[in-house]
């Protein structure tokens, strides 16, 4: 090994789910919207004017800004974008997690969380979930440095009430509190409108599943002036551009057409709750999920195997393997059809 | 103060050039190119499927990072791709930058380098231009953690010979060297072949002037496979996806239009060569500009009040107030039209 390489940052890669370049596949794996981005978006792109695209784009993002705080109805100093939420959650990390005591977060949880704690040396906790696999607010009261949970949580698809999350937060009151709400849309509680009660709190929101544009990598953040003007001053001390013009056209085409996003999520729910009672006909246990996807776990059958049986068959679920949650699957919610494909092969691989 | 507001993270903001809103302005202040991208981006935004944005782009970057390699004539596994040549300097800068000896940069230089030191905890030292505002490659001999120029420099826009870079990546073999060329298309010696011969030399580039694409945010770097692997294990780690849809369609466009760029880089050098003529005639020194822009201070006006008064008429140049080049303006190339409001202008201002 060469000098240079001993200096080279050692890191645990990340393995996303897959993305497979084949066709004819159905692709349950990475929570994606099983329908295209709202056809408002296709107008947007269709009428892009690309000689703009040689000047930088607007470093405030105004325009998308604008749009989202319009949405949300908050004042748009209370609004930030990234390029998608992991971004977003990676700057509030860095704005915010700088105590010396530890930042709590679930076992059993998003990954990326202690990724980010690691890439910039911030302490943290885990706070194991219940028996039930459920987060106790009271198990976050103690004295921390900041405390981020995803409600519903991932992967185990599991909303806290909106007096749960409330509970968290009255007894945070000194570090700032990060709700993720990348599936709030699919039925949970958002706790968007505390962020007019609790200057402390910060919630994270996404376009890559609800919205269908997990390809355009647009996230964002509503929280108090002050948190969002922290957020910012650091976004800006490092990396002024990092929106591009198409995404953020994109963007405010997509959150503008409110009645399609309805139908859309409205859609997925209802395949969701179709998919609670087959599977649990065919001898799974769900969580009650109120995202758009299940986690599911066979009575019988170890989910790893029916994992590797569902890829044979060109059908691709997320398996972790990781302590417990290793009997799990977590299922994306697919359009009918493809959800049809699963129910039918996994009545052959457990018949 | 409340209590979460004292761990909020303490920054110096980065003032980016003005985007002006309003349109009449003549922009030359960030570097941006005058000229449209080919208008082979323009068609592959239009055929675009905005369809494929519900899915999560490929994290592999194939397309595009296939595209570059083509164009740069070497494997698929010696580039990296990334948001802007900002978030590839600073990705190299966590990957490679690990020693507990200083990195060496310069005084006068990119403003983002001693940041992203800063942001990643790396220890760093700056190194004086000679008195002609060049670097000396010999000051680059000594005990060090890493290298990191563009060439050529910015904001002096002075270009250093490629025999001057090898002699600071012969004498540096234990440490990263990385070459910033953001501006090499303009005329100055690319190190990217030696690529082949020094396994610790990273050579970075971007689409924002020489491709006209500021507003795509596409940068990339080319190094060996061991350094270009090691930067996507850290980059996956902790975000997979960063480059968005629209930017690999619109940026494997760019590269293969190889004419065009030949044409609007041409047609840039051939306005800034008349533009050192021009600005001479009218009293300043420039430096022998390999880049899109010019550097020039005047013998008897400050170039803080030409600043000032060039934005009054509608013109924006850069100004930095900064130790030795506080007296210092950095001049976009516009197009001929554009040059000729600068000339006028600058005629009154001084007459």
């Amino acid at each position: 090994m060469k000098q240079w390489e001993k200096n080279i940052r050692q890191v645990t890669p990340y393995i996303p789910g897959e993305q497979p370049k084949m066709e004819q596949v159905v692709k349950l794996n990475t929570n994606e919207c099983p329908y295209p981005p709202s056809p408002m978006v296709a107008q947007a792109v269709a009428k892009m004017d690309c000689g703009k695209f040689r000047l930088y784009p607007d470093p405030e993002v105004s325009e998308l800004v604008g749009a989202i705080a319009e949405y949300e109805k908050v004042p748009t100093e209370r609004v930030f974008v990234g390029v998608g939420s992991d971004d977003v959650l990676g700057m509030a990390f860095l704005t915010f997690f700088n105590d010396t005591k530890p930042v709590l977060m679930a076992d059993v949880t998003y990954s990326f969380y202690d990724v980010w704690a690691n890439l910039f040396h911030i302490p943290f906790e885990t706070v194991p979930l219940n028996e039930q696999l459920e987060i106790e607010p009271e198990d976050y009261f103690k004295e921390n440095g900041g405390v981020v949970f995803p409600n519903p949580n991932a992967p185990t698809a599991i909303a806290m009430p909106l007096s749960s999350v409330e509970k968290i937060i009255e007894n945070n009151q000194d570090v700032v509190v990060i709700v993720d709400e990348a599936y709030i849309d699919f039925g949970g509680q958002s706790a968007l409108r505390l962020t007019e009660k609790y200057d402390n709190l910060l919630v994270v929101r996404t376009f890559s599943k609800s919205r269908a544009m997990a390809g355009m990598r647009i996230g964002y953040a509503v929280g108090s002036e002050k948190l969002i003007c922290a957020m910012k001053a650091v976004k800006f001390s490092y990396n002024s551009y990092t929106m591009n013009q198409a995404a953020i056209e994109a963007g405010v085409a997509a959150i503008r057409d409110d009645d399609y996003f309805k139908k859309i999520v409205g859609k997925i729910v209802e395949t969701r709750e179709q998919a609670k009672k087959k599977l649990t006909e065919l001898g799974f246990s769900v969580t009650d999920s109120k995202t758009n996807f299940l986690f599911a776990t066979h009575q019988t059958m170890a989910a790893e195997a029916i994992f590797e049986q569902l890829k044979e068959r060109n059908i691709f679920v997320r398996y972790f393997k990781k302590e417990r949650i290793d009997n799990y699957l977590r299922i994306t919610i697919g359009t009918e059809k493809e959800m049809e494909i699963l129910y039918d092969a996994l009545r052959e691989i457990l018949s």
